[in-house]
């Protein structure tokens, strides 16, 4: 204990006299945090220590983190991550996805269909290069083609050279560009999953919050050339796992903050996008879910529908009340007001200066076309797949006709496949629900532009709001896959011959709906102009010791474990295995409370008091899913796999109040493993990180 | 067949040549329908009939409608108007409103507590002599006062002469005045009643819904002297029962409509108090919902509230939709130009003529503070149960000082009682709930007025509503009912030296509570005003021939047995009672759709096919429960108990597409005494019309 201290003090002096800071930081591993670290927690972060952790670092192309657990091969994930992959090994008669798979034997090892796994193996930086392809009086458009074009050279060029996939990631806003290289595996096989009713124990009422008790969790081998790969790194077990108060760092792929949005910009997200985003999530959450309530028919049609709109609504519920925290605003007002004085100090930062004002006018200008473009554009008024479905035969008949290049986006040539393949599906579509569902929206379209609106009066053709999409619905001819590849097929003519009364009402409301929407991305546009000259002026000024907003690359995050305080609570930064059995008693077993046969088979023969779930003050997004949790010796303690709501506010700014990352701990995987799923072969190979 | 037809045509040209008009109307039994119904359906309503009608009609104190049902003073009505008084005769161990109750022989029935019943005996227009009371000159205030006094004075004088209940009640706005005399019924005592998940089967997800299966139902007896009343009126029983298409009538109390709404009325009910009211209810209801999720404990100490935000949401979102009907707006606008064209034509109705553009006036003034008034005064902003106590005693200590006729209305002496029982409860108030509740409504607040606004700031003090939320209740000592007691007797010295922090926060925002609800309620005051010089002078001109608005007394409704389309999809009128089973099959017998084991049991015995709820056109409201449904002989063949989603526009239009009444169907409920209950005494004096 004293020795610790001591070594603790003299690194501390060894580190220099940096302030103390927070665990903020998603960073580069060509830029990590080695003085912070050093300085708040007296540890050195070495190009060994470094090198092995990046090396360990697994990313998944389907969205999501992991990591090398064994040096035969063996990759571990979140079950949530992996459940694309579990979907498309499934079949009829075996659900891996809902019921968990264990291969006893290599033989019994399932081939996963499209999945790759990227390991980052080295980093370049190539700004000057991307930079110097862009010449003094090219308009913008030109220079953003200039610069693909030499990324794309960039990319080749290393691909040939070196064997590896080549991507060249843009940081800081433009501010640089690395070239990042991967090795690829892409003959990865399915290991053991859990069933799903554990690793998403608490299902939609306890998404976001903690406690928790998931086993989120799924292994796979990755494969080449028919036999398990030779890992040149891994992480080594930790059987103990993550201690409290313990530095640990979580090494993965946050998929998308957005730190340097302006203050006049996180105002609006509060004060007016966030409000009707929300108050429409709860409409629409209650419509579904009352009649869900009605018949068991019901709730199974309405079910995908109803989670997609809790689980957003929770997201944002947790970001809205983030951004009412004054202290988080008033650092970004310091931050800002910091900035724009540098900016206005120097003339080479002209741009930067004047880009606060043309952001919050661009946003004065979004505000006022807000609310018609989620009605028209976002289809917020017209909440039916059918009318969809007429709205894109409309579209695509105007689009297709013109070159690639000057069509909407969603029509560009290369998403045409994919487009055609959901405008043909011939999944089910529901009349009552879309009636229930289309009625609802059209009311909500009479409440925002008022009753007396040319455009609702032009959609509801002076009928309720009821009777008319009941009319609107039954009168279609859209829900025969034929019929709508006859107006596909047919074009122009075909859809201005068409009586279909989707077709027309999609018809009547296009030309608004595409200037709505022309308006708001040419606002749009202004946005993501002044923040690159923002960006760039900023990554002048600041360079390195930044880390630049997330991008599904690689970075390193450090924190501690530790509780908090919510809702007048203290939250205990640790639950265990023991409790998972006592919520769902608590919950009187009822789903998504109820467990797995084999846990309630297994009870006496689990030890209860192993740790189960752990939060961590580590900054973490979406993406990170998957993630290992390390501690200094570099071992794995644990694997990030949720959030709480608290930490919804992360994508704006960095908190630590409340703010937690959500793992599970080694020890309480081993112990599963163990006790539940005999699984000792897999267990050995964790604890010794290789086969027997 | 044919011999009917005939009897209808030559009804129909007796009749005269009126015109077919829709079943509207809740009608005077002193100025019924008789050339409507003539007209419509060739049937006569005779004095003897109504007479015969109006005396089996009974009204419960507590609110609802009833009938005899047997000339030994057997009254039915709904289990849920009788809830109130079978909570009040239940105990620990006997729970007679949730388990049912059926009193085997005359001995058994339980007496309710504090349950009166009113039989209407006569009416008497004393609109001239309570009009005589106010003489040229008077002020408005005390006009008001003359006429409460003649009216106290004829009441006095009726009960004095004849022993009766006498109530003057005001019609029309103030265009009728008429004695109502009611021979009043104190000793009732309980019979049957079956058990609630029956009587409310489907709960809250078939509240307001058709198809239904309910057993709403319970039988009281009245008693004088010790013994059952011998009634010289009751309604024989029909064991046919309503068939489809079939002329039946409605006698009951409708409580409470505003058909008289003008235009700009009804237009700021439809686009923005129903949208502010609905979006805020979805709100709570989500928010009360995904804690409720979150465990048993949860659910248990919301439950309560989130039935009764359910409950309202459903109410209103079925009154919104019914305003977006263009008809329903259409008609009002003609009928509302004609009026007006007449009240201009005539100098006598120069108050009346007027009268529209105040209300519009008003009601754009109203407009401004509804927001604010919501907040502040309704307390949308402080949803915390200590948080109006705080505000309570706040007030309490300006207001008792002040002389009774000066206090805001809620702290009249007559209601002190009543205030100081709720003030000093020792409910238990919970603080996860309290901070969950606070913690959003100051989010609201801050949504609905901005960040900046002083009061949000004020409130705040800084801080986040999370955190302030938690420090607020969890600060405050209010839940200590002794803390309250010493505040209430302190009075104001007490209250201005208290630090208590929802004390602080109540003081801080009672100025401004207080404002907007003044300026609400002096436009309340011009509406109110208005609205009685339209009635008087409606009245004057169109008289009798038109039913005047709800007051809960008696009134008599027409109408048919129908099915009607919703969503698209047809309706049909009758369900049965073997429906029930395959309901709850459907839903998988999860509570609210579980069956009583007496149901499951008799099962096999219950005649599946026998009819068991149905819906007509009849034009009710609430008040109206429990209502009997008779036919052309005056026999009863069901029981109003609830009205569906589109008959909730009702309060402001009649409409018969969808609107619809529900009921029990009188052979329904005979099978179920016989075959569920075996209640054969009960099931003959239902049909023979006496006690064995």
């Amino acid at each position: 204990m004293s020795s610790k201290t001591f070594l603790a003090a003299s690194l501390a002096v060894f580190c220099g006299t940096v302030a103390l800071r927070s665990d903020e930081g998603m960073w580069l591993y060509n830029d990590p945090p080695r003085e912070r670290v050093c300085a708040k927690y007296g540890f050195e972060l070495t190009d060994a220590w470094l090198e092995h952790l990046q090396k360990s670092s697994v990313r998944f192309n389907s969205g999501g983190s992991g990591s090398f657990v064994s040096e035969d091969g063996l990759v571990l994930s979140n079950h949530h991550v992996g459940a694309d992959a579990l979907q498309k090994v499934s079949s009829a008669q075996k659900n891996y996805l809902r019921d968990g798979f264990y291969a006893r034997s290599q033989a019994e090892e399932i081939p996963c269909v499209d999945l790759e796994l990227n390991v980052l193996q080295s980093i370049v930086d190539v700004t000057a290069r991307v930079n110097a392809a862009v010449t003094e009086g090219m308009s913008p458009d030109d220079a953003v083609k200039a610069r693909r074009r030499v990324m794309a050279v960039i990319e080749k060029e290393s691909l040939d050279a070196t064997g590896l996939r080549s991507d060249v990631v843009t940081l800081y806003q433009g501010g640089a560009y690395h070239l990042y290289r991967f090795k690829k595996y892409t003959d990865v096989r399915l290991v053991f999953a859990p069933e799903q009713q554990v690793a998403f124990f608490g299902g939609d009422p306890d998404n976001f919050e903690y406690p928790r008790y998931d086993l989120d969790i799924c292994l796979f081998r990755a494969y080449e050339n028919g036999k398990p790969v030779k890992a040149p790194h891994f992480l080594k077990w930790s059987q103990k796992g993550a201690a409290e108060g313990e530095l640990t760092f979580v090494s993965g792929h946050p998929g998308r903050t957005e730190r340097l949005l302006t203050v006049a910009e996180l105002e609006y997200l509060r004060d007016r996008q966030y409000p009707i985003a929300l108050a429409y999530l709860k409409r629409r959450e209650v419509l579904l879910r009352s009649w869900s309530e009605r018949s068991a028919e019901n709730a199974r049609r309405a079910k995908d529908e109803l989670f997609g709109i809790q689980n957003s609504r929770k997201a944002r519920d947790g970001g809205h009340a983030g951004l009412y925290d004054p202290a988080l605003m008033e650092s970004k007002r310091q931050q800002e007001k910091a900035l724009r004085v540098k900016f206005a100090a120097n003339p080479a930062f002209s741009a930067a200066a004047g880009a606060y004002d043309r952001i919050r006018e661009a946003q004065m200008k979004i505000a006022r076309d807000e609310r018609l473009h989620r009605l028209l554009e976002l289809g917020h008024a017209f909440q039916s797949e059918l009318f969809d479905i007429a709205h894109i035969l409309v579209r695509a008949a105007d689009e297709y006709p013109k070159a690639d290049g000057e069509r909407l986006r969603e029509f560009a040539e290369a998403g045409r496949a994919s487009m055609e393949l959901g405008l043909f599906s011939d999944k089910p579509i529901h009349d009552d629900l879309e009636i229930l569902n289309l009625s609802d929206s059209l009311t909500y379209l009479s409440e925002q532009l008022g009753a007396e609106n040319p455009i609702v009066q032009k959609v509801l053709a002076g009928k309720s709001p009821r009777i008319r999409a009941a009319e609107l619905i039954q009168g279609s001819r859209l829900r025969s896959v034929d019929e709508r590849r006859r107006l596909y097929q047919g074009g122009a003519a075909a859809v201005a011959a068409s009586n279909d009364p989707l077709i027309l009402v999609a018809k009547s409301v296009d030309a608004e709906a595409r200037e709505v929407r022309q308006r708001i991305e040419a606002q749009a546009e202004i946005k993501k102009q002044a923040h690159a000259a923002i960006a760039a002026a900023r990554f002048a000024l600041e360079g390195k010791g930044q880390y630049p907003d997330a991008t599904f690359t690689l970075r390193l995050s450090y924190g501690v474990v530790k509780g908090y305080t919510s809702g007048g609570k203290a939250v205990p930064a640790t639950t265990s295995l023991g409790g998972i059995f006592e919520r769902s008693a608590e919950m009187e077993g009822r789903p998504p409370f109820d467990l797995p046969e084999r846990w309630l088979k297994k009870r006496r023969s689990i030890n209860a008091a192993v740790p189960f779930n752990f939060v961590s003050t580590h900054d973490i997004i979406g993406g990170n899913s998957g993630s290992p949790v390390v501690n200094r010796d570099g071992e794995f303690v644990g694997i990030i796999f949720d959030g709480n709501i608290e930490s919804l506010v992360l994508g704006f700014a960095y908190e630590e109040t409340q703010a937690r990352a959500l793992s599970v701990h080694s020890a309480g995987i081993l112990e599963a493993l163990r006790s539940v799923y005999a699984a000792k072969p897999l267990v050995d190979e964790l604890v010794t990180g290789r086969r027997k």
